[in-house]
């Protein structure tokens, strides 16, 4: 799993069907050489400005209700940021 | 899921019967310290210069009819592009 | 599979169900080019400063017990660092 | 998927068993920052200096018959190189 | 897949039950620009100094008896390292 910040959302319309309904994340990494902003679905309620735990992968699906076309899931917001 | 932009098309006439059908589009990496280009096939009718949403990997499999040698796919078409 | 040292420990108080009962360590990668910090899952008891081995994405799940949206975990502790 | 261009072929006496019969091509990235070269599996005939579509990780399964450990599949070729 | 030469051995005292029994090698990623050196299990009885040819992710599975927390495994030994 990586960590990560949550610094915006994401709004899609047209979109696919079995994506209806998910919660769409931007996130910010952290921790990492590439500073690449992506987006995750996310279902525990995660706000602007706090710092998450992200499955990637199809590992992702088992944080879902039945299956979508989702690579990435908020699973959990951290209690503190780790010190490095 | 990345964010990307449709930059244009891919023809391949000899191709996997699997992959009969499904549109390809060449989209360009945003948000992302590399900026590789890749394929990805689309069932929303996303165009050139839309911004997409893009599943990747064996997720992508949710967003299609069947099963196909899919890796990435346009999941929905994004109302704006964020600003970072 | 890759080679890490822990470094850490994460708590996420808010997070999924299938996510309870797992522990979570901070994990430095070692012998890549990037100095990415992750996320893993360990139940094998790995303590900070302790070389181990990581099994990454969808093969995670033969890891643990059925399935939870885990991408990274700890299989195994390393004897010894291998001298490179 | 990504596209890349077939720069040899590459032979192994010795292998898995479920890997005989599949003929494996060395392919150059194309469109990548990262100037990778990496082994594809092909049953489509691409041939030396051809463009191709490539498809990776588990997805590449539903390009070969019945299963194999395999994780890029030359999925079809191109009848033109993307002009960017 | 990708080519990699093999550099070691890693033991593993403390491990998943179901690691038991995989031999695990240490290797160098060739033809690629990050370096990194990785671990992949070997049924093939690869030695220190050969070429080997590399599955990833959850195609691994197929190269192994039944399923096991791998994510990269030696498929082939190559016959001569590729000439770019």
């Amino acid at each position: 799993m990586i960590i990560g910040e949550v610094i915006g959302t994401v709004v899609s319309t047209r979109k696919c069907d079995n994506l209806v309904g998910h919660k769409l994340l931007l996130i910010n990494k952290l921790f990492s050489e590439n500073k690449d902003v992506f987006v995750a679905s996310d279902k525990i309620g995660a706000g602007i400005g706090e710092y998450v735990l992200i499955t990637q992968n199809s590992s992702a699906q088992y944080a879902i209700d039945g299956h979508a076309p989702i690579d990435a899931v908020v699973v959990g917001i951290l209690d503190d940021l780790p010190k490095l």
